[in-house]
């Protein structure tokens, strides 16, 4: 089958260990199933395996991507549920420690056909077209899962968004603000505040700015650069919730005594679980959100995508149509 | 002042005992403080209170009213908070045993000015209008409560409500398909189905009907008429709140041998906190929610909207202008 | 190997299909595992299982029993989790609809080996003898998860337990009382109730009785007899966990009026996890907890342990050496 | 009345402000009672406000004191609940912003006489001893919200307590080991961990040991020294709970990687509520813990107990009979 994979990785150039071309069809074992992908799209953590962040070089070549949708052997339509969770693990599965993604020990999703656990599979609602299918799986699971599993809001509550233009933050303002919640955001590029205004948030402002009144939850996927801001912002007993910390994980100040005085909740957050997964494809489709969606190409020309990752010129999903 | 208030109480004939005249103004002891109305809405409530139910004859006269809107002492725009604690409560106001509702011990807001504790004063957000601000602090304010603080669901969840046409049902409604629940609703009447369809539900089906999945969670204040119905209908781990039973409050059968095998969980709902109320109010405002009114009239001729409503002939909220 | 295994169902003379004799080795798919038993321990609904109910004819003969502690294929001593998920389920297995207990579909635990899901061993601590290992993970699990998990209460919380004398009750007691909770019973029979009292709780009342002050939460497994007085015990706000209703699921009154008004929360309960069911065997050692035993008898003599049950005979656990 | 009261403050000699002498006897406002004390106890709180740390000169002369039990105008044993809202608050007292704890706004426990909200009196449970209901409003307090209400944990659950020696700590340790949690501990100083497991904990470690499992919890009062040892020692998903940072609140690694990457949660958490502290008197009593006394004195003789905290030879409470 067609297939976008890791042969190699460099740290320096990733790109020079992708090559997309022929790889053998997935085997399924016992309570697996395939499923022929439709549509896949790309993450960072892809280019992170080019990168050799992640995923060790004896486990090449490994086929990328832990987006996709696709037709399954039941004849279904369905997402593809990337959280692969160990053998008879009965709880949430982004809390088993011996997890993995789609992509890190299995072949992942940008192929015609990838292998999954068939408790993976989660139906796609009609409405949902499989460009904006593919688009779910992973940031938006993220995001859908910071806001509304882990933030303590209900609708008519304020939350702070650090990093307007990230692929989790996207998702999250889109999320939220069809959600009935007031989302703010912060960025340091006045043009990419004005995206998230456009694409639903209430409001955007320039990193650290001092806000109108305090917020109910923080949304952190920056890290050392915001946090003091991120627990300044907040009214008491309010959550900050993380997902990332792509300006650094230490921030000079940690902010403790400020934590414990206003009694805040600091949330770690990754991923989401097959459920969650399940209701957000359902609210997509009902709440008419249109996932922001950088370009959809042919797997065939998946190095483009790629390219436009690395370079740091994709704002939304970059779809690969199968 | 103008106000509409119960001279006298009469099970049989409640508009007997209802007299719209002259009130001295109320005053306000040490942390509380007045309102100048601007709006107020009726609510079942002020029916109960002049067939005397829930309201002691010895307390009256009394101003009815527990929803409205109007100017503080300050000259701010507010909605009027009607759960009062008793003195020193702390904690959710909704729990004391003592509190009360206005109009039940102190006088209530179906008048030109109306006395509250300080602390009950919610910001009526700049965009809402008066009309829309008198509808939210009593049934609005159940309905919010039930679905975004007890029903343990999130976007993308299916909610049912039992009995389309009341008021609490028509807001739960209105609140939850903008929050982006898919909200099925049931009733006797396909007309009053289809008005729930109009407001934002997503399926209307007759009462009793088989749905095509279980739901996450069912919405109850119809009571013995749709028990089973509500308890056959859950997903294991679903969730049932109750805050009334219009057709009685003892089913034939209880259900607890399925509560307990599907491990449901029943919760029990009445009004909501001053904080939900604020939440509540920038919700509607910036989701765009428009209640459903049913007629505007002057405080002057507030006995022609009870008469609607003791004749069950209102759809939506009949609200005051002063 | 020896077992005790249903041959036939009487609804009447259940000992009629009880047969304590030879079975084969039973054999562990993949991703399960054997473990050689130690002891076992008797439930209803090993009972049950006799007389037709929960067990389909054509599955038998299946060995019963859903208690069990033993040596696992890697040497290690455990207590076997007796809740098997559908293969690939990731979440509370006691919420997944295809789950069975031991003995249900998969041969159970009164034999010299079972067979389960490598991931339902839980290591046995310790301290912790096997007489009271086998005690644990039915009806102390049940127990354990509805004090714990689902009743919302803290240390120095009153608890009510209906029916002082069941297994689960008597469960109740001990657990609530060795973690801080004020338990109160209520029993038809004060030396029932005195019983309770030797083993922790605080105090014992007649069944219906009124009580000195309101509690935090109710524990029930009785239903119907007791229900108004459960719902009429509690505080508002309180919790009534139920998780058997051995007088009947349908109450004359189910009082949903009072349910809403003073926004109680009824909660289904039924078994446990497989780490709530580590931590409560962690907890019973350290805490130095004695579970009642009615009696320890060799596997060959089942059935009279079966006989005492029938002839409700039973203060306690009867458990079985192997 | 005799009062130990704050006349000045410094920073390098508290004890040069403290006055043990006459002060008028307090009002109680509207709403407000007074308790006649029979017992009271001293904090770090006490000694901060005399080096003119959280209490304005301006406020001067000030009571001391939050710490205390006595009698209340009607006659009954109570204890003082210290945490003073806002009129009109109806949440959790401890987020309102504009809460005070006594000794910082109104006179303190420290005196014959105390003025507190009426709603702030905790009956005293017939067991408890005034020297033993003088400990628990402040330090005691604290420590049950932590573990109680912020720490998501279940008897059986293993919980971390950084720096087994202050105040915090010592009630940490006596309240879980009684409420069925293996509590370990961690010190500087192998006498103080022997101390502590003379006091209940499971195990005593060293500061930054390595420990033989992952934990459920860890309660967090020294911050920077300790804070990598917390979050690594944390099992994923669980939850570290930060009351103070005696050590400084800006460790060199904040770990937000490891925080979002494991799912932890990071609670802070102040004091307690009315409710919280009726619960903890009830369980202390109840389950037969005797709160570590340092020692015993008249409050004639409050300085020698001043001293005793300032030259850092306390270890359990001072208390004070009046």
């Amino acid at each position: 089958m067609l297939a976008a994979f890791a042969k190699s990785q460099s740290a320096d150039d990733p790109l020079s260990g992708l090559e997309v071309g022929e790889r053998p069809d997935p085997q399924a074992p016992e309570g697996w199933t395939t499923v022929r992908l439709r549509t896949a799209a790309l993450n960072h953590h892809d280019v992170w395996s080019l990168r050799g962040v992640g995923l060790p070089a004896d486990r090449l070549p490994m086929v990328l991507g832990c987006d996709g949708a696709g037709v399954s052997e039941d004849g279904d339509e369905v997402l593809v549920h990337a959280v692969v969770a160990s053998p008879g693990w009965t709880a949430d599965e982004t809390l088993d420690p011996r997890r993995s993604l789609l992509s890190e020990v299995h072949d992942g999703t940008l192929a015609e056909v990838v292998a999954v656990p068939r408790h993976n599979l989660v139906p796609k609602p009609a409405g949902l077209s499989w460009e904006h299918a593919a688009c779910l799986p992973t940031a938006w699971l993220t995001a859908y899962r910071m806001l509304f599993t882990n933030a303590d809001v209900q609708p008519g509550s304020t939350v702070l968004v650090q990093g307007a233009a990230g692929g989790v933050a996207t998702a999250l303002v889109q999320l939220g603000s069809a959600a009935g919640l007031r989302m703010w955001v912060t960025s340091r590029d006045a043009a990419k505040g004005e995206q998230a205004v456009a694409l639903g948030a209430d409001r955007a402002f320039e990193n650290g700015a001092r806000l109108p009144e305090r917020v109910d939850a923080v949304m952190e996927t920056v890290g050392a650069a915001t946090w003091s801001h991120s627990i300044n912002s907040l009214r008491p007993g309010g959550s900050v919730v993380i997902s990332g910390a792509t300006s650094g994980d230490a921030p000079s100040k940690a902010e403790l005594t400020k934590i414990f005085f206003k009694q805040l909740r600091v949330v770690g957050s990754t991923m989401g679980t097959r459920d969650e997964l399940e209701r957000l494809a359902r609210f997509v489709v009902d709440a008419g959100i249109e996932p922001l969606v950088d370009s959809v190409m042919p797997l065939a020309d998946a190095r483009d995508g790629f390219a436009r990752m690395v370079e740091g010129r994709v704002a939304g999903k970059v779809v690969f149509t199968v």
